[in-house]
Order: C-alpha cells, then sequence, then structure tokens
C-alpha cells in the first residue's frame, strides 16, 4: 500500500433512527441556541412535518422559511440573511434535501451559524462542508468548514413516502459520490472504505424500496446508505463524472439527480479500470461481476432513465458538452463517453 | 436495519505516508502556532527521530521532554505541564507510542494546546479524545474534545524497525480496538465499518512483517489499521473486554498490549455472537470460520503468548480477579473466561 496522502475528517454528531425528529429540540439545546433564536428552514413538501417540528420547538422558535429554491439563488439567500438578522437568530435547522440544506449553508457562509440538517431526500450534502450560490443563473461552489452541519438528525420516516421515481434517481446520485470517491485525486484507503459502504447500503435500500416502496428498514439503509455517500463526497470531493453532470445541468438545464444515472455507468466505463483494487472492492459490494455495467443494470431495474436522449438532449448537443468541456480526458474520449450516454448503450467491458 | 444511535465524528487531519516526518513543520505552520512556541514531546526510543524532527522545526521549537512513563503518572503530567508554561508553548508534538500522546493529552486537557500526533506503535490513541492519568497508583480516565490531536502525521518509515514481538503486541492491542468495536453499547453500523477494515488492514499488515519485517507496505498497512483502529474504539468506546484488561493490568500489573492477545479471544467466544451480522463481517475480513478461534490462531502465528499464564498470572489470581469483577456478566461466565484465557485454552465454538 505504501501510499501518501492527505485526509481531513470534518467531524460533526449524528443521530439516526426512526422517530429522532423529536429529538430535535434536545439537539438545538446541546448546542446553546437558546430561547427564541432558532430559523426554521423548510422544503415546501416537508410542510407538515416542519409544522410538527415548530410546535416541537416551543420558545426555542424565532422564524420560519418555507419552501425552497433549486442551486440556492443569491437573490433566495440574501433574503433568508436579512430573515436571519431580523430574528437575530443563533442556529439554522434545515428540514428538506439539499436545496434547504443548500439554502441554510448560504446564511452560515456570512453568519457562521451553526446548522442541524435534516435531510428528507438522499443528496448527502449535510455532510459536507461545500456550499453553492447561483448568481446570473451561473453556480458558483465553494468549501468552508462553517458550513457543514454541526448536527445531522437522520429520521428514516421523514422519507418513508418519498415515491419510487424520485428516490431512485436520489439515490442514482447518492451512488455517484460513492463511486467517483475510489478515483478522484483526493481518494484515499479510508474514504475508500466510507465509500464502498455507501454504495453497498445504498444498493440493499434501493431494492427493499423498489420490493415494498415505504418498508423502513428500506428507508433506513438508504439515509444510512446517502450519510456515508456524503461523506464520502467531502472527502474525495469531485472528479470528472460529477464536473460533467455540472456542464450538462448548467448548459441544457438537465436535471440534476437523473443526469448522473445515464452519465455514472459511461465515467465508471472509462475510469475505473485506473483503480483497479477499488473496483473489485465496490463490484462486491454491488454484487455485480463488472462495475459500469452492474451499476447500468441496477439503474435500469430501479426505472431511472440510463440515456441522456430519454432527458431531451439531443445528440448534437451531448457532442457539443464533449468539446466545450476543458478536462483531463481527450474530446474524442468524451464525444465516445456522451453519445454512449446519450443513446443509453449498456456499457459492456470496464477499463478493457 | 431501522436501528437507532448516536454517531460523533471528532474530526481531525491525517497526513499519511512514508517520509511524512518531514512535514511536520509545514503542518505546525497550518496550525498557527508561531515562532518558537512547539514544545516537542519524544519517546526515548525515538531519540533520533526526535533529532531530526528537533532541527526540521528550526526556529519554531521551543523545548523538549525527553522520556515518557508509562500511564501518564500525575508527577510527570505536572512538570511538563510546567515545562509548557515556562516555554510559553502553543503547541505540543507528540513523537512516540501510546506514553507520548498520553503526555502530550494530559498538557492539553489544562491547558487546551493543540497536539500534534505522530505515532511510533499501533496502539492509536492518537485518534481518541481519551485521556488518562495515574494517581497514587491508579489509572483514571476521560474523554475530552480538547485532548484530541488536531493532526496525526503516520510515517511508516518511524515503525519499520520495530521487532516483530513489540510489534505483534501492539498489533493485537490495535485488533482488540476493532473487535470490541462491534458489540460496544455505542457501537453503531457508522464504527462497523470502521472496525471491520481496520481489523481487515491490520491483519495483513501484521502477516506481511512476520515474512519480512521492515516490509514498507506491510508497515503502512499497520499505521493505517492501528488509525481505523483508534477511530472505531474512540467512536465505539470500551467494554467488557478492555475492562477485563484494565483490571488486570491494575491489580497483577500485566503488560497491556500482551494482556490484549489472552483475552480476546475468550471474550469474543462470549459476546460476539450477541452481533451476528458484525461477526460475519468481521469473520470475512479476517479470512477466518471463526472469529475467536481466527483471533486465537492469528496470535498464537505471531507469536504473542495467548494464555495469561506465560505472563505471570497465577489460576487463583485468574478467579480471584473474576470475583472482584463488577460488571455485566455472571461470575460464573467471567470464571470460566478468565480461566480459559489463564490457560490459554483455543476458544473452538464462538457464542455456541
Amino acid at each position: 500500500m505504501a501510499e501518501s496522502f492527505v485526509h481531513v475528517e470534518p467531524g460533526g454528531r449524528i443521530v439516526f433512527g426512526p422517530g429522532t425528529l423529536d429529538r430535535v429540540p434536545d439537539e438545538v439545546d446541546l448546542l446553546g441556541i437558546g430561547i427564541g433564536r432558532v430559523l426554521l428552514i423548510a422544503t415546501a413538501s416537508a410542510r407538515d412535518d416542519a409544522d410538527l417540528l415548530e410546535v416541537g420547538l416551543g420558545d426555542r422558535f424565532a422564524g420560519r422559511i418555507d419552501g425552497v429554491r433549486q442551486h440556492v439563488p443569491i437573490e433566495q439567500a440574501e433574503v433568508a440573511r436579512a430573515k436571519a438578522a431580523e430574528v437575530d437568530a443563533r442556529g439554522l435547522v434545515a428540514l428538506g434535501g439539499g436545496s434547504a440544506v443548500g439554502l441554510a449553508k448560504a446564511i452560515a457562509l456570512t453568519t457562521g451559524l451553526p446548522i442541524i440538517a435534516i435531510p428528507t431526500t438522499y443528496a448527502g450534502s449535510e455532510r459536507t462542508p461545500v456550499w453553492g450560490l447561483t448568481v446570473d443563473g451561473r453556480k458558483s461552489t465553494g468549501t468552508d468548514p462553517v458550513v457543514l452541519p454541526r448536527t445531522v438528525v437522520y429520521d428514516p420516516l421523514l422519507s418513508r413516502r418519498l415515491p419510487v421515481t424520485v428516490t431512485a434517481a436520489s439515490v442514482a446520485n447518492a451512488i455517484a459520490h460513492c463511486v467517483e470517491a475510489i478515483w478522484t485525486p483526493k481518494a484515499d484507503p479510508l474514504t475508500e472504505v466510507v465509500a464502498i459502504e455507501g454504495a453497498r447500503t445504498l444498493r440493499a435500500g434501493l431494492l427493499g424500496v423498489l420490493a415494498e416502496r415505504t418498508d423502513l428498514e428500506a428507508r433506513s439503509n438508504l439515509l444510512l446508505g446517502a450519510c456515508l455517500a456524503g461523506s464520502a463526497l467531502a472527502q474525495a470531493g469531485t472528479g470528472l463524472h460529477h464536473q460533467l453532470c455540472h456542464l450538462l445541468g448548467g448548459q441544457f438545464g438537465l436535471p440534476h439527480a437523473e443526469t448522473h444515472a445515464a452519465v455514472l455507468p459511461q465515467v465508471t466505463r472509462l475510469l475505473a479500470g485506473n483503480v483497479p483494487r477499488a473496483k473489485a472492492r465496490m463490484e462486491a459490494a454491488l454484487e455485480t461481476e463488472d462495475l459500469a455495467t452492474g451499476l447500468f443494470d441496477l439503474f435500469q431495474a430501479a426505472g431511472v432513465p440510463t440515456s441522456l436522449g430519454e432527458l431531451g438532449l439531443t445528440e448534437e448537443q451531448a457532442v457539443a458538452a464533449a468539446k466545450s468541456f476543458d478536462g483531463q480526458v481527450s474530446v474524442d474520449q468524451l464525444t465516445d463517453l456522451l453519445v454512449r450516454a446519450w443513446s443509453g448503450r449498456r456499457p459492456e467491458g470496464t477499463g478493457r
């Protein structure tokens, strides 16, 4: 092994289990946030749970922002920061998916306020110090330890009724965090373990949800897998796969989670051969003979679109995207990759 | 899985690889410790490396404590704290095994000074917030985040020449952290992954060192495994096994690392059956059909004493220890367990 690496563990507190939403007030107190000082940020789809949470917070509650937009537009961030100042917030509680956590991070970035995150999807951003802001339609991202949620409350009851299509796309996104974490420049043996366990747990959860949508054990596995996937992403950072999804989302407005399912098997076919040990371990975890085709088949079985064409991209746009990409692989390789992703060809023969 | 748990990730920075001792000065600067403000604590056996490190620290160096005693006697801690005050230290660099790190923790406990740890054994305490102090021959321990080293520099060149017997005993200690982490009350699925990977990596490293003592890949594996083992211990805490080793060490002065090798297989025989999933995964990682006998055989192959009798304990003392233990198992079970550990019987049939 004799390799060298620098690994930063972000730290943080994780409260996991069915019904843990009820423990949020105690977690607020543990952070010493104080009476009348909690700003609650809730995604529209979690309004009922947010109402319950507001009641539970009692006199700790200071104010609430309902409804969050994707990709954290700066206008929304500024309104939210003003609201935090207006109510003299000393802590943020974010209930929702990546967008709710993202808005809380935008406030934390300028105020240093601590975040308690309660994820309702499998995006994993609650475990990363990465923030994003969209200004004039352009998204910029950065890393700052101050935006990492201090506490994450994972309550599998909250995501129990998520529709299967939404679930499957969100899981594809989370699996992408795990798989890419084995080949980025910052990948290391400590992250590899987390990434492989994340993928194993996500697959088990996904198969469980496909069998029975509200199965609590399956939902627990998905949330635990999302936690591991977010941790892997935080440590390994992003590589070619995430860069391509970002480019396709920005240029052509493709939906974030679904894009992952179409692109990941093809990027895996190109890159996984470079990390043979991790590839073999990931294959064992996903119970497949070949990582790229195994991912493709898993996403197909889950009903996630595995071609960019299905998402509305044209072949010409796929070729144009390959040409506009400034990265570590040749235009020819990338064109081949994106045309495969566009057509949704099963990626036979990883790294051969 | 639908289980519930609270998991605290301590955080921290890990710099890993052959030759990373040379990067300690940069790590000092990264923590903002400043010129003339580093107190170096070095175990006697690492004197040559400490000399090199002192030169490398240059004008950052403030003072040095050479030689550390086991179990951190309060007298030594007080001398060290006075030294830290005298040189106006703003940071501690600890080079050595658990005792060097332990002395640095004793200073940090009262001063809050940040620690950079450079482990030369596989004890793993550099990854835990646990401190210990011995007053009037009685060791007390506690947990405080302030004593967790901010940065750990793992340089496998430093432990490359550790004698095989010392290596094997230290590895048995580290493996005990991993194995016990699957059944303590604070064990959880996130810790389980770390513990299992730790055991896998430690076994690979141990077998490598038995084949070739100075093999760098094997030494890297041992250090990486120790890092994982320390992390698992930090998260899962201790259980019956560590409590028994503590008792035997305190009452009869048995050597710490060696005691683990004799006791662990017997405790595993008693307790591993309670956690069947983790047991099966640990068995796969250690490539054995049965965890208790697998551990016993591994320690025997490594030449570590697997009976307390070999360490000088009498059967009467083993029985007396069982009677004096105030814990969660019956005196009969414990007597049986310790007499087995005393005689070194191969523990056939885990949890049956």
